[in-house]
């Protein structure tokens, strides 16, 4: 039963090609798209980093903000970087320091980079320190043959887990994480947003234990993939009829959890006003800029809690992620919906732009 | 769709017989055996309460000890008064204060009965009231035609919900409490004991979120019946080589969760052997008397947490045991495995006696 | 030693005299000012009510705006009610049904009145009850001699504590469900806003375990104030430069805790800049109306938690109180600063509105 | 104001001289005693460890059992390490691969010693990690001139702690632990055993915001300590009376909280039944050996949590802890008795062991 093996972690010989270049995907000028370069200086890992060999990398929203150069892309990433943040591959080379780990394992790893000094990283709370940096965002990341992450960031993967599900493990975890800090165990449960994560979320939620999960979004598409994921029912917010619809079903009071994925300003309010009195808001989807709401009657008078969520908590979501990926009750197979081989990045990344697929991922090595 | 019903609670007319005898069975004297009495006085119900008519009863292990009259039914049941505690009924009459019910609705209740006046009781957690009395145990219980409880202790019962299941709640709700207070979302969960109660557990562990669980049992149907009901190994526990294979499934550190459902005393500290390090207990079976255990090894420096479980929340457990319900993923067909008219009380109390029948129901009326 | 008793609760005769009339102060008019009226019937309690003989009676902020009448007061007050709702007396007769307390105990009570039925009433949160009514705002108060209340609404006073605090428990139990809430223990404190609840919130945040306490209020005279029930400094927050203060006195990163008890939209974006990624953010004041906040930045990107605060956890709260109270660290003295009989309820409501006292107290029985 | 400052940590000049050899105490033998050596090699960091000159150590009930040469000592030390484990130093030298640190800032270390890759040690749990490693028990301690740990255990020392209490940050940050994971903030306090960690634990869970705190001990001078220190009552708990005594004070329920610090059996079994209904019990004092007692009715049927205690976490206890510090509310001066210099240590193990002192603090550098 492969559940129950003690997890002996595979461990594959290094490739002994010694080349000093590789291929990357990199953000070569302040404007849109990407640029494939064939020759990129191989990374040297410092003293306590390891360098990976990338074997599949996913796609993320913020690859889209990325490629299309927005407002918040062009504030915040360093032309010349490598892109790219959620990847699987294998342990090349550990630097001189490296206690953890050994070539040939494989793994994947936190993007979220610190130096392990302020409150929250000292307390089980890394993904909210102080410093972060992220790869592929502020650091070259894992578009590219190799990617260089300090040895603290490396997440060794289960034997059981597929590397097409090991390549996404940042955004799933950001919906395990959504899923867990507000928990949804024996809860009535409403998603407001189905996306990536969201869609994600869906699943993450059933498998965590969720009762009921209702969900909204205005793709059909999405609201149908909910269900199948198992929404009891997906409502598309343009009519808000839906929150009296979910009030009633939740003892004319309201849901127990909502999981804002969408990050959409009327979604917030329609969904904390389909929230019990004292039920839990979990936020992860960011708004276009400030919001306006009703923060007396919707939070307040409520007495509600409202959680913000970024990354993934280092490490306990990932050891929640992993348990629930050994449950065998994720269901990933209809939101990885294609791979492309590297160099055909730009058809990559116009799929998932286009909402044609979900989640993208990017065959990058063996 | 069932589960998105608003559960408008359907209103059965009162039975406009107003007999003053039922039927009953009592504890007729100080020893082994149970009696009929078809002509028991009806209860009559005081301002605050309401008289139930009533279904469908289950039998519990406690039952058991009445039946058979152990040290422990010796010490506690008094002679005379009418047994059972788990049931589904309906309101046939409701006493002159009551406000929150009327004749008609469809119920369970919860047989813990206090004055509402303690620090447990004003703070959700009534079912460690300091002056608990239980129906069935300290007063008149529910095998028999009627019951009274007050109304404080009712239990609508959702129109989804079948009578076969309703008139179980009450140990659903033992498994329901213990489970969620331990916290099993996307966690490893290691059950010790799978009686009726340790059974339930496991499906309802799978339900509430948990990820691999664990089980153990001297009973090797009991084990395969675990193994149906979600558990990825059953053990015997004879054998303590089990300890070291639940630890090796669990990264070599010890299940997340352990919740012990034997009462048996090695199992304790098999059980928490087999967790991590910072994990949680909660221990709901019941001990011989007092137990010896290396409490160093086993909680202070594994830095565990120990919880004792009686009963179930009021009413935290029974929302959320309704949730689970809803959600459609309990599994309680092969738990509930008899069903005797009341008259057949004897054949209803050994079939459960003799491990026959895991949970035997007795159908009452209609 | 007085907080080492067993707490024998004295019980006072009720008084003979039968009068069916009383003093009441009510909202005579859709208009500003209460009318003093000396023959209010007396209300004569349901089955499931207590009359309580009102000692003293504290003037809220709720009552200012009954008072005044604003806009809030219009919608919701209605015309020809008895208002007041903080208050201590003496249990004077009980319904038929009651069984819980007996005349002449001494009593405060929770004013939020609910028909105990829904989600939270049956789970320890009544207090955000979906039915909630409340004494003085929604139905009669205890600006008279004689206040009706259901037995469960009512809170035994303990007898080491005086009734001039006894009469304040109400809004004192707002400050100490905020701290609670927000768990203080060990934790620097941010409190933006030093009005009644929240100077009552520095003395309980201080009892309550906090480490340093920061403060905010625009009135030099409650920031002195603030700094003498144990703020280590209290800030004006017209000039935010206190915002680099309290951030660099914790660690460069910011408090742990906000308790925002002002209602002022730039102190909620204040308080959340000061403080810490993870911290915790409990709301008590009500904003003017909707409000505009950049949630990406001061809730997600920070990973805190910000909770809607309500009332008083019913009855958790209460005994938080009690044990506070008992353990003498609680300084209201400052805090209390009038009382006046209730003939000069004029000067009473003005002495409060002035802002020339803060907690002011109506002395109305014996 | 001293709280409110930025904290700037001094920094001072390393020691020029480069001696390599350094004064120790070993454990020369398996037997009692300890051995003073004037030229143990100076230790040298390794990559990721600093070097650290101390100031000043304290001796640890631990450190009596290593003196005694106990049967736990005798099976755990190994011959010829330098013993002792609490202390404050200045950075001497950092190891080639050190980020976090430079020489010349003062600081204690938390002595559990792991590789953090094990579940604990990765969510913020590494004080019960599976493979920690103790300095003074299990590698070289703080009894010298140098101490070498790794940077990960470094804990920089706020500037206005003075030295004699930077030198038992570890005993008081087992008081810490233990209250801070019962959760003492408004709740009644039952502290059983008043030893030095016991007495630490009663000014904690006063400045952390206990109600009232009742404490047992055999020693009458400990009993009277306890109560100087902010006990209400302190217990003889040989008479066992004292039960009934806390019970009756605390709503005749029982207190909420147990601190159990005696590893004495019977305070167990006393202090549980001193507890109420739902409360929790936090275990930090060790056991001779296995304990009987009734589980079912001191933790099962009350419903309790009871917590194992172990170290102290890293890091979120040395946050609290540094916060009681600055809020200037623990009162260690009547705890830490005695300051000797390194070659008196005979007279300061005697002291300690004796009883004639509580906390004895060794005089090693400047």
């Amino acid at each position: 039963m492969a559940t129950l093996t003690s997890g002996k972690y595979p461990v594959q010989d290094p490739i002994s090609s010694r080349a000093h270049s590789m291929r990357a995907l990199i953000k070569h000028h302040a404007g849109p798209h990407l640029a494939f370069v064939p020759d990129r200086s191989r990374p040297i890992p410092g003293p306590r980093d390891v360098l990976i060999r990338v074997k599949k990398a996913g796609i993320c929203g913020t690859d889209r903000h990325i490629w299309e150069w927005d407002a918040w892309a062009a504030g915040r990433i360093p032309v010349g970087i490598v892109t790219g943040h959620e990847f699987v591959g294998v342990i090349e080379e550990v630097g001189s320091a490296v206690t953890k780990y050994a070539p040939g394992l494989r793994v994947s790893a936190e993007g979220h980079v610190t130096a392990w000094t302020d409150y929250n990283s000292r307390t089980g709370n890394a993904h909210i320190a102080s410093d972060t940096k992220i790869i592929g965002i502020d650091r070259d990341g894992c578009f590219a043959d190799y990617v260089v992450v300090p040895e603290d960031n490396v997440w060794p993967v289960h034997p059981t887990i597929p590397d097409r599900i090991a390549a996404v493990l940042d955004p799933l975890g950001n919906a395990v994480h959504t899923v867990m800090a507000a928990g949804v165990s024996a809860r009535s449960v409403l998603i407001t947003g189905t996306g990536i994560i969201g869609l994600m979320a869906v699943t993450v939620a059933k498998a965590a234990g969720a009762g009921r999960i209702f969900a909204t979004d205005i793709d059909p598409r999405r609201r149908e993939l909910a269900r199948r994921l198992g929404a009891v029912e997906a409502f598309d917010p343009r009519d808000d009829a839906w929150i009296r619809e979910v009030r009633s079903a939740c003892r004319g009071e309201g849901a127990d959890v909502l999981l804002e994925m969408s990050g959409a300003e009327p979604a917030l309010s329609q969904g904390l006003s389909a929230l019990r009195n004292g039920g839990t808001a979990a936020l992860l989807g960011l708004f276009r800029g400030p919001i306006t709401f009703d923060i007396n009657s919707l939070v307040i008078f409520k007495g509600c809690s409202v959680l913000g969520i970024n990354g993934r908590k280092m490490f306990e979501t990932w050891y929640q992620m992993e348990e629930l990926l050994l449950s065998g009750r994720l269901e990933l197979d209809d939101i990885i919906t294609h791979e492309f081989d590297l160099q055909d990045f730009v058809k990559a990344h116009e799929t998932m732009i286009s909402g044609e697929g979900i989640k993208v991922v990017l065959n990058i090595g063996d």
